[in-house]
């Protein structure tokens, strides 16, 4: 019997380390026969779209239009009205592209508002820390909690430090980062196992290569049976200086102050169809999450992957290309919080799961599109690798292998239904990924008209093949 | 005549435009005879020095000093009890390696302090966002200045913009990063251009290439007869954010609160000689400045460029290799808030800058060392390439050309004194510059023991020379 809490831990598990084992598909011994010469033949429909993308009509419009959207809404946090309105607006900016199939589904979403947070260090002196508490953390007492710090580096040591030495402290976790999925562990975890031995709150370096003192916020989960405790995250700079004089022997101590509310409010995932003429009922799903942290303007995450997503039935929509099955955009909602939306999604169309003929999505980033990670049995993976073959001129033409690719989508490829999501160059995405940073400096002109050329081309192919994806 | 702010402003002109014209020497008409030779001979004290620094003793000395002086006491404003502290413990710690010819000489310095600094945006939206006021700015009202903000490109568009377009109004001045010598000008100059055309307030894009939400401080200048009104940086992303809102035709009404103190107080040059054997009146100096900006660590600006300067002393007496001249270390006080301890220290050594025979300064990061940039005749020039070749294995042999290299420095090198700032692999250091980023996490190990390597065997060597180097 699993209780709430541990299902939404392995959600969160799920979820946090979806980035692992990948590898580039070796496409040497397919051999998909006549489909070959098929999906060749979409070379001209393709250099359509991306013509008109990169150098036609709607070349800088994706741009444009997520400046407009983030600039008008910035930060869009799980159950806030500022994600209402812009959900409202973007159904709007369907309609008036012509795309009338828009229905809205409503989801029930946790609200977890930050007030206050501030971290002092007093002694050995005095410093004011930047901080962002982690999702749904509980507050520290009106007046903060002042106590000793204890810098661990890793789970080992929390478990081999015997509790006198943890207890009434508040614990640093200070990984260093190697891979986010690896690394991450101590953010969702870390409050959760340090409160089991004792500690009144928890700290983590952030979980990021690279920082100009700037926090990275995230989702972390509590232990059934164990007090929560305040968890935050602080700047790679900081918890690095902690650490030196914690090493020399000194006393750190610091006070904490944070302050939320976590309420439940209801949201609404977004669903547009741009109907397949041939077999309606069947889809290609392209989608991305509406939601953000409450930093930045989230317009790498995942304002980008709406984007290009919004632009997929837009520009086939404007260009008549309509395929053989639906392209339906998702817009989901709650990612953040541990893709509610999406969980609320898949109950609801339990009955049309076997239509899924292809789910993709975009949740890391749009800088340059190099290709797509993709599940899926061998022949799938074939078919998928001879698509991306047609994108060599823009160099998006890589098949990275993954059991279950996506944020949101792993739910669904995690079970076996063949999907992708975007593979593109974000070496750079963990610098500013759930901090102040996520803006539109991140974005650019020239990689969201290519991610938006790419990501809809793709969709067009796969809805319009004479055979499904196989499963 | 000019006035005391027009002074300070050349000063600050000289100050922030010292890296233009800068390239790199071409030594193939240089015919320095047998000094060749003699400059060869150098070779096994360079292979000793940097040996004992890369792999002996020495190894990691430099930046574990500079950490643990930088972590205890912070940021070092001029003026404040932090930096006069500090300056006794780097006094202590020359004493502790056994190097008792310290001295400190008096200089009056502004002691400019930060109070609340909040900047919101209200319309078209609300939004807070991050600023630092600028060195010496003036407070706003306690309940600070509301006021529409104008977008500014560059001082000509200023200039053409009717003064009721400006009047009342709070001035952005958004210049894209250049050259940080081309781009300043904006943060140095433009209150004093806002305020004659009847601006509240200045506020101007972080004179950075790169930024995560991080705001750069620095210097600026009010001019005589311009009423001074607050002036603070922002950063790229909000720039960036008000810029594309104001294009669009939205209104950006934003109130900005500022506080500060402006006070006189005594702070110290420090000079710490280690005599030369056989003509100690004569000078090589190697020097940083200890003064930083209130935030982030000063480790980057310049507590490197003082460690490296630091152990060049350390490391020749650890070895018994005394020069010829005197090798004198100075840490400047009071650089960031216009050159004031440098300035101090020529007025009050005017009897012997004749016995400046070099004078050397690391003020633009401590990152891989790869020669210098250097001024002085051609022989000058001819001499200092003839040293660098002695870096090759350590790929710090180049050496660039420039009428009035370093900072503080550019007081006696812009008069024609021979000297040089140290040249390296610094492409990110605007990246970091006076923010909370200029922290240890932009230091390693490895730059540092190759910078204080580097820096004290050149300085050995020109104090050293049976010649002196000519003016």
């Amino acid at each position: 019997m699993f209780s709430k809490s541990f299902v939404f831990l392995l959600i969160v598990l799920v979820f946090e380390t979806k980035c692992d084992k990948e590898k580039v598909f070796d496409s040497s011994d397919c051999d998909l026969g006549s489909l070959v010469e098929e999906i060749a033949s979409y070379d001209k429909r393709v250099k359509k779209i991306i013509d008109y993308t990169l150098s036609g009509p709607f070349k800088g419009k994706t741009y444009d239009e997520l400046a407009k959207f983030v600039d008008k809404f910035g930060a869009r946090p799980s159950g806030t009205l500022d994600l209402e309105q812009s959900i409202d607006y973007m159904i709007d900016l369907f309609h008036n592209e012509g795309l009338h199939e828009v229905i809205t589904e409503e989801v029930e979403v946790p609200l977890w508002e930050r007030g206050a947070e501030v971290l002092t260090m007093y002694e050995p002196r005095k410093k004011k820390m930047e901080i962002l508490g982690l999702g749904k953390s509980v507050k520290t007492p009106l007046n903060g909690l002042t106590a000793e710090v204890v810098v661990i580096s890793n789970f080992t040591q929390l478990e081999e430090t015997p509790d006198e030495k943890i207890k009434g402290k508040i614990v640093l976790y200070v990984p260093i980062f190697t891979t986010y999925s690896e690394t991450v562990v101590y953010r969702t975890q870390g409050a959760a196992k340090a409160s089991a031995k004792g500690a009144v709150a928890s700290l983590v370096r952030s979980i990021a290569p690279f920082s100009i003192d700037s926090p990275h916020t995230g989702s972390q989960t509590y232990s059934d049976g164990v007090e929560p405790i305040p968890a935050a995250a602080i700047t790679l700079e900081d918890a690095d200086l902690i650490t030196r004089l914690y090493n020399r022997g000194e006393t750190v101590k610091v006070q904490l102050i944070m302050y939320s509310t976590l309420e439940t409010r209801v949201s609404r995932n977004t669903l547009v169809d741009l109907k397949g003429k041939e077999s309606p009922e069947k889809l290609v799903i392209v989608s991305g999450h509406i939601d953000s942290w409450d930093v930045g303007q989230g317009a790498m995450d995942d304002g980008g992957g709406i984007f290009v997503s919004w632009a997929a039935p837009v520009i086939l929509n404007r260009l008549n290309l309509i395929p053989r099955r639906t392209i339906r955009a998702i817009l989901w909602t709650a990612e953040e919080l541990g893709l509610i939306g999406v969980h609320a999604y898949k109950k609801a169309h339990e009955d049309e799961s076997h239509n899924i003929n292809f789910i993709m999505e975009s949740d890391e980033g749009t800088f340059a599109p190099l290709g797509l990670v993709a599940n899926g049995n061998h022949k799938t993976r074939c078919i998928v690798a001879e698509v991306l073959k047609l994108f060599q001129s823009i160099n998006a033409s890589t098949l990275i292998e993954s059991d279950s690719p996506g944020s949101d989508i792993s739910i669904f490829t995690g079970t076996g239904i063949p999907g992708a999501s975007l593979h593109n160059d974000n070496g750079q995405y963990f610098w500013f990924h759930h901090t102040e940073g996520d803006t539109m400096n991140v974005e650019t002109t020239e990689n969201l008209d290519l991610g938006a050329a790419f990501w809809t081309a793709v969709a067009y192919i796969i809805a319009d093949l004479s055979i499904d994806i196989p499963r």
